[in-house]
């Protein structure tokens, strides 16, 4: 069956459209999270919807399983391929359809890098507001299929937030064109939303029709430190009623994160004189030249007046406010600077956070006293990240117990933004209830009634 | 089969709560779009989840249809009841149950008013941002089931957008719930969604999770004319690139419209000296006192500088600012002046919107002379209304032809804000493909397979 469906797919695309044995790249057997080795029987490389929905086509008659895979930056293992099945690489199906400057639209083909689009939008004086690490690397099909978040939800929302339009096609290899450019259109089921964050487990999307947004004029950044994260979430709080919309990015740090990044980062200068409890690194983006350093300013000095912020720095030129993101993004580095690591990306109810952070880290470093364990994350989002290094493998199954463990009893979610590809799998049931695990079966089922894409993923 | 649904419903919730023969009310046979005349079995008013599931329990298995009911303000007809089938009135399920302000959360039963919702947020010091007409009579679950646009889309998004977490009964009458706090998420499919927009198809909401927004301290309002559509575009691009998220509407009105709101509507003033070719009333909201109309002023007197705006008044005054929503708001006031009128909810791309209503206007003047045609809408979001009056009954379904032709043609959308309903169902293939269609019937099917939930509505 499996030369069947090879000889299938060669007579289909193309020889040089279907890669086999040794011409199987090293990328394609594994995402960033890890050191997993799939074997797949072939990568298909489509250049066409056309393409893609003949390899569906082609997988569902044979009932051969096949992995939708884009820039491989995924951290839950959702784009690892599967032994003995297809992964279908949707890298060159990259480029820029259309750019509606009145319509405030972008439409795109699903491999394009998300730092194209960013560019594209640039350049026509409009954003795309969409903003994560590995923006040079990750495409806007993977963006919007795990429904990426990043540094700027706070102020623009998720991935699903900037998809007005998709093309996707079903296992079957019908191709669903559902390229909508209305911001409001009430036309029966909202299709699109089954496909944004189900981890191409329901269909893989060739095409969108991205929403674009005014490009401010001036953006500030400013680190401030506080006694404890009680009275970070005071300044959260504050900024966020004072600043509204101009708020862009309230990132935490607790203080390991920073005092590591500060003396493993190249170029990165400790930002305030002493050490404190918690940090927050703010970003404000507004459509009056310095406007926003202005309201910023103000905002935190009283703050600091009132003795909510300890000590806070607000940057002075485009350049320090990009010193003070290297602290932030010094999370690319982990892997040169201690090796593999373990990414959570957990959230919870924000005021719940502090004592959940102190508790947990009491635990871990009773538990491995030479593990590496740091929090961070995007705090304006009830988003918080963990990350343990400097650990064995074979702790990794009593590591994730004890921080599922620990979410589940916050009542708090196993992923706010990764997704649960295979590696959250077993835990989707701390987050989810028994009737929900049901509901997204029934929908499984009834798009996906073969089980052939990406199966064994997310749920089913 | 009729007598046994009603005696078990009576059994399970008491007679007080199961309405039936002329205890009926009237208010339930019809939404506010005609003269529909529904004759349901029975009224069920329940007032706890309990109620709706057992209901809902009882209707599956005696295979009995079953509409929810809100406030009754929709005009596509998604709430009329069927014939011998059961209404679901929501209305005693009223009440803030949580207002989370570290979350900027606040948790409703689905029967809540909107405007009780806005007012609570208020009072709050925050502001929930969805704003229709109907304010004081739509319910929240009704905003949801059908997705309510209204007049801050362009700044705030659609009721979609507003939403973190649900409380649903299934058509078996299983309770989902799904009472997500957390704007991240991403721990499998977003439930949700499927049932935000879906019209009550597949599953009835009870209870919701919604996202508050920080409240603008200030908000001014002005009215420009232009020479005609294409420079109000331009004006539009241009206050949206300048104020960017400070602009909080954009409504454009055609010029019959406003003369005739100005010549009906006590107390509202021509706000222009002279006449032109279109008209838009802008809102800006800030977060500084007073910068808005500074902001809002300095860009239209540059519009106006360049002769792309002909004519501009910024209110002084929120009195005023008041004055000049009243003339958009007089929508309300068509039962009063003129009887029964047909509202569409039409969406296109916004650059073909000048040519569509100019030729649409000719068309019907031109067939129907007599009748009153009305052109207006939020026009940043694409969504233009059509209000017609004083045209015979019999008319309605060559009407219905002449403008839904012309959206087809257009390829625009048949509803943006208000729902398919069944007024609109005719007309969903002229906007969605084939396989739209097929993919919603599967959703229905998978969801509610015995198709009792709103049958006949929207899709099936």
């Amino acid at each position: 069956m499996s030369e069947d469906i090879v000889a299938g797919l060669r007579a289909a695309l193309g020889d040089e459209r279907v890669l086999v044995g040794d011409r199987i790249p090293d990328r394609a057997r594994s995402d960033w999270s890890g050191d997993h080795k799939g074997r797949p029987l072939a990568v298909v490389r489509p250049e066409t919807t056309a393409h893609v929905s003949q390899t569906l086509a082609l997988c569902s008659a044979h009932g051969v399983p096949i992995v939708p895979q884009g820039g491989m930056t995924g951290l839950a293992g959702g784009a690892d391929p599967i032994d003995g099945g297809i992964a279908l690489s949707l890298e060159r199906m990259s480029g820029i359809e259309e750019l509606d400057p009145v319509m405030a639209t972008m439409t795109v083909l699903s491999g394009t890098p998300l730092e194209t689009v960013q560019k594209a939008a640039d350049d026509a004086g409009m954003m795309f507001p969409l903003d994560l690490g590995a923006r040079g690397s990750c495409t806007i099909g993977g963006n919007l299929s795990t429904n990426a978040g990043g540094n700027r939800v706070i102020r623009y929302g998720m991935a699903r937030d900037h998809v007005l339009g998709l093309e996707v096609v079903l296992p079957s290899g019908e191709v669903l064109s559902s390229l909508n450019k209305l911001v409001k259109n009430n036309a029966g089921y909202d299709l699109k939303q089954l496909f944004i964050g189900s981890e191409g487990t329901l269909g893989i999307i060739t095409r969108a029709v991205l929403r674009l947004q005014p490009k401010p004029v001036s953006s500030t950044s400013a680190i401030v430190g506080c006694r404890d994260f009680a009275a970070l979430l005071e300044v959260l709080r504050r900024t966020r009623a004072r600043l509204g919309p101009t708020l862009s990015a309230f990132e935490f740090m607790w203080p390991s994160f920073l005092d590591f990044m500060v003396e493993h980062i190249e170029g990165v200068q400790r930002p305030l004189a002493g050490r404190h409890g918690a940090y927050a690194l703010i970003e404000a983006s507004g459509f009056e030249m310095g406007k926003d350093r202005e309201q910023l300013e103000a905002c935190l000095g009283e703050l600091m007046a009132e003795g909510v912020i300890d000590d806070a720095v607000v940057a002075q030129s485009e350049r320090e406010s990009q010193t003070f993101w290297r602290i932030r993004e010094g999370v690319a580095e982990y892997p040169r600077i201690v090796g593999i690591t373990v990414p959570y990306d957990i959230g919870m109810q924000t005021g719940d956070i502090g004592t959940f952070v102190e508790a947990l880290e009491r635990t871990l470093n009773a538990r491995w006293p030479d593990a590496l364990v740091h929090f961070f994350g995007h705090i304006g989002d009830s988003n918080l990240h963990i990350v343990v290094g400097r650990l064995a493998r074979e702790n990794l199954g009593e590591l994730n117990d004890i921080v599922y463990g620990a979410v589940r009893a916050a009542g708090g979610t196993v992923s706010a933004e990764h997704g649960i590809g295979t590696h959250k799998k077993p835990y989707l049931g701390y987050t989810r209830s028994p009737g929900e695990l049901a509901l997204m079966l029934s929908i499984k089922r009834a798009l996906d009634p073969k089980n052939i894409l990406n199966p064994g993923k997310v749920i089913g």
